[in-house]
């Protein structure tokens, strides 16, 4: 990436397959201006159309040995919002005492979920008994079912996010409690709580960010070559790529694909 | 939608934060035209810029309490690839006793990795310690920084897809092997081994969905109402979220965001 461009690297018969510029573009900004919704929910309902195109988006998401673990439950009583509601305020109480010092109160005062102002809900789970007892992939780590849900968990979110919907993941519940507000089955593991409506804004970053909670971790210090904990040292093809990663890291954070903001 | 449309539906205030149809359309090309790559790539180098921006997008996924878990260890390395592929043939045939009868063959029939092949090798992780003891949104759910890198390999996948490269997620290793080849420290997690390169084709459809594995499951038979297991039953609202689901999937398996095929 050359400052807000995004360079079309000439290797003629390798761009059979690529995006065009404002097709990549389009992608790259779904990403970018994906937010974590808590306080900006909107009572309008959510059409059946939209929640449809972001639920069959989740749908397609990779799945091992094709297993497709995932399962949706759509949440629109108030009643179970209610119930669930419960459950997030007393883990969130239990929470706020794991924090120490000036931190507690930090924390107290993060909004973290907006579960009665979303209009729908949405539990996504993942049903390890879906295809049977082995399954291709799955083998050796047993745990990839669940990350096929998360991955279905990102895909509902980016298309959330172009529809203009809000989604936020809330976490902070007694899993057995869940499950049983949900009636939701011994070997269903629920994996993400979502909530998911429209919005009055997008933030431009995101909270616990703007908050100075943490920053934005550079990424090129996350990278490592052919071994944990080895620098480019002096390989110059690694030294490209980590000025690269400064480079591209510099251009989203320089706003090059911000959505203007709404009225 | 409608037939092959996207449907605008009309309410005025909230369009504000929607993408365009193009640009819609562009999120949902790169969601249903990404796939597991496995036999396809190409041994044409991945230029540092157009790896730098699928990492770059990785690294802006969600994270729980904003830890960004992540780190990237890049493989280019031909001694490194062989001693991971190593893992790989072994699993692989552990994992082959399990499946009884013909698909015991069809299993051995199957190309599940492209390691060697791949230029690039990704192993994304997740470092529990990365922000301290206790992570905001992880007291309850301590498996939340594991989703997070899981969110981080589905961004990465699907601007890879954008940038025209090929991504296939081999997950068939003993993992304290693979942390052993990779120098991983105890609290990293090895999350995904990535295979990433140029390719010479895209599969129409999943590979395992073509042979016939598994078939691709009806969406609207994967959604609950307010509690698990209760169905739709007489209300309109639901009953229309349901026909809205199939209209959805018929539209994607009709092709609707195929992407033309490359020469």
């Amino acid at each position: 990436m050359k400052g807000t461009e995004m360079e079309n690297t000439a290797h003629a018969p390798l761009n059979d397959h690529r995006f065009s510029d404002d097709e990549r573009r389009a992608l790259y900004e779904a990403l970018y201006n994906r937010r974590d919704t808590r306080a900006e929910f909107l009572p309008t309902p959510v059409s059946n159309d939209m929640l449809a195109r972001v639920l069959t988006a989740a749908h397609y998401a990779p799945s091992v040995g094709f297993m497709q673990p995932w399962s949706f439950t759509v949440i629109r009583s108030a009643d179970v919002k209610r119930r669930v509601h419960a459950l997030f305020e007393k883990a969130h109480g239990e929470a706020a005492e794991m924090f120490e010092g000036p931190a507690r109160e930090t924390y107290r005062g993060l909004k973290l979920e907006g579960i009665l102002e979303a209009p729908v809900n949405i539990c996504v789970t993942c049903d390890k008994d879906r295809a049977g007892p082995v399954v291709v992939g799955r083998t050796h780590i047993k745990a990839m079912d669940v990350y096929s849900s998360v991955c279905a968990v990102q895909n509902l979110w980016l298309a959330a996010r172009a529809e203009g919907l809000g989604v936020g993941w809330v976490s902070i519940f007694d899993q057995k409690a869940l499950k049983k507000v949900l009636g939701i089955p011994r070997r269903v593991v629920p994996v993400a709580y979502l909530c998911l409506g429209h919005v009055s804004r997008f933030h431009e970053k995101p909270e616990l960010q703007k908050a100075g909670w943490r920053p934005r971790l550079p990424v090129d210090e996350l990278v490592h070559f052919d071994h944990w904990g080895e620098a480019a040292d002096g390989d110059a093809a690694a030294d490209d790529l980590l000025r690269e990663l400064r480079e591209a890291q510099t251009v989203v954070e320089g706003g090059a694909f911000a959505r203007p903001a709404a009225m």
